[in-house]
C-alpha cells in the first residue's frame, strides 16, 4: 500500500487552566480546536522555564562531567552542568553561570550548538545546549542548597562511549552529544592539520 | 583551584503524595532525605509511563519520519513514530506496534538501541529507543482519535543533517539519532565489505 492520507491539521489554542504549580514547573490544561470538529478537546502541558546544558571542552579535549543524586530518577546520574535559565539570561549567560557555579570552570569562548525541545507533546519549554571552550578549573565552587556534585573531566570520545553503553541516559545531555559531533570532528580536523596542541 | 569536594550523597526516598492526575501523566510530590540533615525535603516529580521511539530503517536506507502537531509546543513538529507502552508490552512489541500504527510500515527485525531517562531530575520515566530494520509500508494506518501524520522518508544522512540544523528538535528523537551512530557506522561497513545492497 501505498496510501498518503491528507496533511496534519494545524490545532487552534484557546483558553488555559492552571492545574498545579510548583517551584520549577506548573501544569496547565489546555483547550485546542481541530478546525475540522464541532468542540474543541482539552490536552495537559508542562510548562518549566528553559533550560541550558553546557559542553564544557577543557584545553586536554576532556568534557567536564558532574554526577549528582536527581530526585526524578530516585538515583545517581552522570551528566554535563546544567540549569535553568534566570529572568533575563540569555543560554550563554546562564551556561556560563551554571558552568561556574556547579563546577568551577571557567571557559574562554561560549556558543550555541542548537535548541531542543525536552518534550514537544506536553511540555512547552526548551533546552539550549552551549559549547564553552578552553574551560579550566578557576572559580570557586558556588552550589544551591540541594546541589551535591561530583566533578570529573573525561576524554571527549570516552564520553560517546559513556553514552553509547548506556552509563550517560539524561536526554538532553545525550542531544548535545548529538549537536556537539559535527563541532567536534571540525576540531578534530582542525588540531590535524594544525599539528598537536 | 583544584578543589574535589566530598562525594555527592544517596537521599532517601520516604513518602508520596498524588498533586494532580492527568491522562497521560501523573505529579506528586515526594519526601526525600538527605543523610546529614535533620529535615526532609519534598521535590515535585512527573510520573508517566514509559514511552518508545522507533528508528525505523528501509531496505532503501531511509528512515521513516511523521511531522505532526504537538499541543505542548503549539506548532508542528518532524519526528520518527513513537508511543507509549501500554501494560504488559515490551519496549519491541510497543516500537513494532507505533511503527504500524502510526506509518503503515512493518519490518522484520527490531532490537533495542538504549534506553534513556527524558528527565532525570524531575520525570520518573524512561524512553525506549528501538531500531526496526527493513521496514515496508504493507499495513494499513491505525491512529487514536487525536492523530494526524505526515509520513515520509529520508536518507539516514539527510535525517542526521536535519538534527543538527535544528529542524528536528525532539529530545528522544535526537537520543534515537545519537544511539544508532555506531550502528549506522557498522551497517554501512558491513555494506562496502559485501558491495552493494
Amino acid at each position: 500500500m501505498a496510501e498518503q492520507p491528507p496533511p496534519p491539521k494545524r490545532w487552534k489554542k484557546l483558553g488555559a487552566r492552571l492545574v498545579a504549580h510548583t517551584r520549577i514547573f506548573d501544569v496547565l490544561s489546555v483547550d485546542f480546536h481541530h478546525p475540522a470538529r464541532t468542540q474543541p478537546q482539552d490536552f495537559f502541558v508542562i510548562q518549566p522555564p528553559d533550560w541550558v546544558n553546557v559542553v564544557a571542552l577543557t584545553p586536554e579535549r576532556h568534557l567536564v562531567l558532574v554526577r549528582q543524586f536527581r530526585y526524578g530518577i530516585d538515583d545517581f546520574s552522570v551528566e554535563i552542568p546544567g540549569g535553568v535559565m534566570e529572568p533575563g539570561e540569555d543560554p550563554i549567560a546562564t551556561a556560563v553561570r551554571e558552568l561556574r557555579e556547579e563546577t568551577g570552570y571557567v571557559g574562554t569562548s561560549a556558543r550555541l550548538l542548537g535548541s531542543v525541545h525536552p518534550n514537544p507533546a506536553i511540555q512547552t519549554n526548551r533546552c539550549h545546549l552551549v559549547l564553552v571552550e578552553n574551560a579550566r578549573p578557576e572559580a570557586g565552587l558556588d552550589w544551591d542548597p540541594d546541589e551535591e556534585f561530583e566533578i570529573m573531566t573525561r576524554p571527549v570520545d570516552e564520553v560517546y562511549q559513556l553514552a553509547y553503553a548506556g552509563s550517560i541516559t539524561h536526554a538532553m545531555v545525550l542531544d548535545a552529544l548529538l549537536l556537539f559531533t559535527p563541532v567536534w570532528a571540525k576540531l578534530q580536523a582542525n588540531s590535524r592539520a594544525n599539528g598537536p596542541v
